[in-house]
């Protein structure tokens, strides 16, 4: 047994407890630790809460010891993104207007993974409702980057990414409308998987766009995003998006070789205009890819600024949409740059929200057919390492946008075309800051990817490196 | 055997050419020359394919000799508002843009009637693009009302009415989205079925407004509606919004009592404002309800003035939507008051276009709730009788709106609810105009309406009046 059980992996530390190796007291303990050590300098978390985890630890182990079992994860203390409903717990959503929304329900994607045996942390830190890709949050405080405290983590997912990475949680849920999920899995170093859109219920988790979010995981392995896709995954009365589509073993999918698939690498927009450090990261990823098997061929995809565009404007529409209520009645309790981006959102006419859902389905179309032949896209998750916090910290100044814009360019289009998307991490700049690379997959087949990232994964230890506070 | 085909029932010529006694030629024979005695006058088909249908009709008559049938109509000749793709066939949708326009498919519903042995025709008249309620079409004319020339025949399906009311065609097809098929049913004197949404495919027909459009048929009585509806209903993989719930049996709903039910009498808005002949086939047709057995109630619906206005937000979104190229290339090709109120579709927020989308649950509810225990609402399907060509010849003039608005009233609430509705004839004016009764239903329940409406034809005559030439 490890000496710090919170540096196992999930997909670890649920069978060393199912086994009786480790208790559920213990591997919740040792998280509990590295959170007190580690929050005051990350501000990671949300909200702590020591007592009930232990709790619910010692209620675990209690079941355990009674031959009683939940499921996969029985005792496995995870946090995740405070914008799951989890019925009678404060959801903030990491705004100030919902600082003591109390849910009635509890979200599907959090429930599947409750009947799992999962228990509860608290809750992580975020972008004020989801919308925005650095990880500064004007009402919590910015979240920092276990691998240089004054780097952001990105965002939206921004307390998955740095409790994840700090090893203060086994995994977190995070959600992906343009970039959430990769993004800080990216700056932060950790495995994170964007589901298709359709793939897992999005019912009781707090709505962006309806059009793109999607629910994920960010874990510290590509084979723990399998183990929390799986018990995700499927259908759901609560959400007529969340599509019955047969549910593959992705836990075995983590088990086949590389060799035989065939990955495609953009011939442009994908490698264009990159830090060269994230492009030196790329080029061994690739050279990896080859040396495990893989048939590496050049694609040319499609024009994604136009896939990006649409994107923005439908997450530009629905986000202030679902807002205007507030927009309205309470505009003094947003955060600066969240407020001019909902506003924003308020002048956009119809018609041309209507095209750009509309230009959906030729859009996917088209990359379908420019990715004919290939199981996976590889494309870095950002064209840069991740910046400091004071130089991304923009606010709603004349350059937020571009920021913004600037950051979320590589993951929007395909949130847009609503395929699979799974960052890994690929790599470190020469400052410790790491460098995570994206598959992209086709509609519905995550398993092609985790079968990708867990091979990588077999040959690189980029994943295992754990921050240190200085 | 009636000494004239053409004034038989769909049902009736269809059962006559099945037993051989009738021949399609001659039911095919006898429309055509009352097309060429009514045409100049009516202006109700947009084309007249003689020698096609004729053709069609001897082919028709061939196979029954060989003793194949092809379905429930076969050999049947109709006639369909000019906006059902048929594949080869100029489909004008009542505009100049798409005068020329030849569709490489053929729309579900039409395809299902032609499955079931129906021969073409030719095509009917309607309003441009299917975006007006009057009957007025200023590149092919206003359409004329059988029973008042001068007066209008209703929109969008202009030529569906006229050409029905005057036994010019068994049956029509018609499209209601803001009240289009209700509107020539009422003004004409024949029965006119809203659908259900979701209850016919749309694949294949123009589209106005995708989240308001449905299918249906206009006819000469309830009957022949059941017999279309239980040809057209039902899914379709080229339209995901067509539901694949259960088909009832509709023509044995027609033989169905009226006794038992309950039906609701709306104690304001459809009953406000009435000219007062309506408000007198109103009382009658009550009366006649009571009579029959029906348990007639009061309801107190939720504010309807509300539902109209997020249905015309919905239809002028979307409409300028699908339209957008066209406004931008070739605005000089629509018709003036089509050209404002498409343009006026381009400048209102998505943010509004989604509100009145998200609406539409509870509002549905609320009209469920307040409903309760009621097997159909009866409702005037407008507030008047037919005006003149002349006094709504309103074009793109200030009183374009009001007009429009007046004329919609009553239909364009049961749209945005998405339920069913039956426009049945119900009587007429000391000026020979008639007037229809809407009985607006359950969702997916058009069965208890076709009941309800059977057992009225049954007693009442109004339906099997036949216009006549002065």
């Amino acid at each position: 047994m490890s000496a710090e059980p919170a540096l196992l992996s999930l997909t670890e530390v649920a069978r060393s407890i199912s086994k009786k190796e480790l208790s559920s007291r213990e591997a919740t303990q040792s998280c509990l630790e590295r959170i007190k050590q580690w929050q005051p300098h990350l501000n990671a978390f949300m909200a702590i809460e020591a007592d009930d985890a232990l709790a619910a630890a010692d209620a675990a182990d209690a079941a355990l010891a009674r031959g009683k079992v939940s499921g996969a994860l029985h005792g496995v203390p995870l946090a995740h993104k405070d914008m799951y409903y989890d019925a009678g717990k404060v959801v903030t959503c990491g705004s100030k207007i919902r600082r003591d929304f109390v849910p009635a329900t509890t979200s599907t994607a959090l429930q599947r993974l409750k009947d799992a045996g999962t228990i509860r942390l608290g809750s992580l830190q975020m972008v004020e409702f989801a919308y925005g890709p650095t990880g500064h949050n004007s009402h919590y405080g910015a979240v920092h980057n276990p691998f240089a405290l004054d780097h952001i983590t990105g965002g939206s997912s921004s307390g998955s990414g740095s409790a994840v990475a700090a090893r203060l949680t086994f995994a977190a849920l995070g959600s992906d409308t343009g970039g959430s999920i990769r993004m800080p899995a990216h700056f932060c170093g950790v495995t994170g998987l964007k589901t298709t859109y359709g793939r897992i219920s999005r019912a009781g988790a707090m709505p962006l766009s309806q059009s793109l979010d999607t629910v994920g995981p960010l874990a510290r392995t590509v084979e723990d995003c399998a183990l929390l896709l799986g018990l995700m995954a499927g259908a759901d009365p609560e959400d007529p998006t969340a599509i019955a589509s047969p549910i593959p073993d992705y836990m075995a999918a983590t088990r086949e070789p590389m060799r035989g698939l065939t990955i495609g690498v953009p011939t442009s927009f994908y490698v264009d205009d990159l830090d060269p450090e994230v492009a030196r990261v790329l080029d061994e990823t690739i050279a990896t890819l080859k040396r495990e098997g893989a048939n590496v061929v050049q694609v040319e995809l499609p024009d994604q600024r136009q896939l990006t565009a649409a994107a923005q404007l439908i997450v530009a529409v629905e986000a202030a949409s679902f807002h205007k209520r507030w927009l309205i009645e309470r505009p003094q309790d947003y955060g600066p740059q969240v407020l001019m981006r909902l506003q924003n959102g308020l002048a956009i006419p119809g018609v041309s929200y209507l095209e750009a859902l509309r230009w959906r389905g030729p859009a996917l179309s088209a990359h379908m057919a420019a990715t004919a032949g290939v199981d996976a896209v590889i494309a870095p998750a950002a064209p840069v390492p991740a910046p400091t916090i004071a130089e991304s910290d923009v606010g709603n100044s004349p350059d937020a946008e571009s920021v913004i814009h600037r950051l979320t360019r590589f993951t929007r289009p395909i949130n847009y075309l609503g395929l699979p998307s799974l960052s890994i991490p690929s790599g470190f700049t020469r400052n410790g800051l790491p460098v995570g690379m994206q598959l992209i997959g086709r509609s519905f087949d995550e398993a092609t990817l985790l079968r990708i990232g867990a091979a990588f994964q077999r040959v690189t230890d980029f994943h295992a490196r754990v921050p240190k506070l200085a």
